[in-house]
């Protein structure tokens, strides 16, 4: 079965789409998806950047937050909600995704985007991502402590620095096996389709 | 009928696939386009860059060339080449298609842009637009003299204010007649979509 990389950024707004589309369209085209976390922080310092380009270009950041609302939309997913901060600290959900294992990382992901995107909550805050645990039939407070250990740290660190040796400059990316990259939302069909040639 | 702004730079690889694709597409959608040319540069400069984000961020250009030979195989267009300079002078082609009428300004765009990413020519070059206009029958030495007066001039520098002023950051972009914008190639489909919502 043909594999596909999905790197994400739970601050990432268009990796919220794809989050919530990728696991339905893999499955109809017959690809294997591995949910790979990471942080783009550290990519767009290395730009020089301080914070997202959404914030650093006022008209870009206005035809995003406009955007993603057509897209959740056009999608049938609940109406966005734009957070009140933005981008919002997105390392504990990430460290927490890489303390579930592979089959519960997508559920996490997508509740916690959920919480993120369509109720507008801060999931930079620990008893949001507690809360989000809890209702899926986790026990948060030694996911949470397992979160906080030195080994998870340093593989969100590890996929950081792999995303961003393959070349990744934005989120969502998808790469396929041979090294194909498309990155976006709205190239997850593509990528797909180039995962079967 | 609904309509449809085709907001398109010269020097914009993006901007390619979407001229050789928007007539069929906008055909069969029952949309009505019309053919904006505009530059990027003085937007570009507004946001104190020198040259194209594609320049700027050396990932996403490596990204870049790549993503448009593979959307050149994907829309069956002759294999995609990039120009020796990048991104090329676009006013003087800009300023042709504004001295053309409105049923010629698609089909000159569509021949410069072929020559420009599936030749690698630069169409900053005088004789290689003299060369384009010949070929689609058209009397060069007569355009490329009204190309260069007053008038048309003027009329490239409104397009250029008018997409600034209407948020526009990026090329290819498509604008709705109720203001709504859809940024690149990709988001054709989505735009004649909603055109007719």
């Amino acid at each position: 079965m043909p594999k596909l990389d999905f790197w994400y950024e739970f601050a990432s707004t268009y990796s919220y789409p794809a989050a919530m589309r990728i696991e339905r369209l893999a499955k109809e085209a017959g690809v294997e998806v591995a949910w790979r976390p990471f942080l783009l922080g550290p990519i767009f310092k290395g730009l020089g950047w301080s914070t997202s380009p959404f914030n650093l270009q006022a008209a870009k950041g206005r035809y995003m937050w406009r955007d993603l609302a057509r897209l959740c939309e056009d999608a049938e997913l609940p109406p966005f909600r734009q957070p009140r901060n933005f981008p919002l600290n997105s390392l504990l959900a990430a460290r927490v995704a890489l303390a579930l294992d592979d089959t519960e990382r997508p559920g996490f992901s997508r509740a916690a985007y959920l919480v993120e995107f369509s109720e507008g909550e801060d999931i930079g805050d620990g008893e949001v991502i507690a809360g989000i645990l809890s209702q899926l039939g986790h026990d948060a407070d030694p996911l949470l402590a397992k979160a906080a250990e030195q080994a998870i740290k340093d593989k969100l660190r590890a996929n950081t620095e792999e995303a961003q040796q393959l070349g990744i400059f934005g989120a969502p990316t998808f790469v396929l096996a041979n090294g194909e990259m498309f990155w976006g939302n709205d190239r997850l069909e593509q990528a797909l389709k180039w995962a079967k040639k």
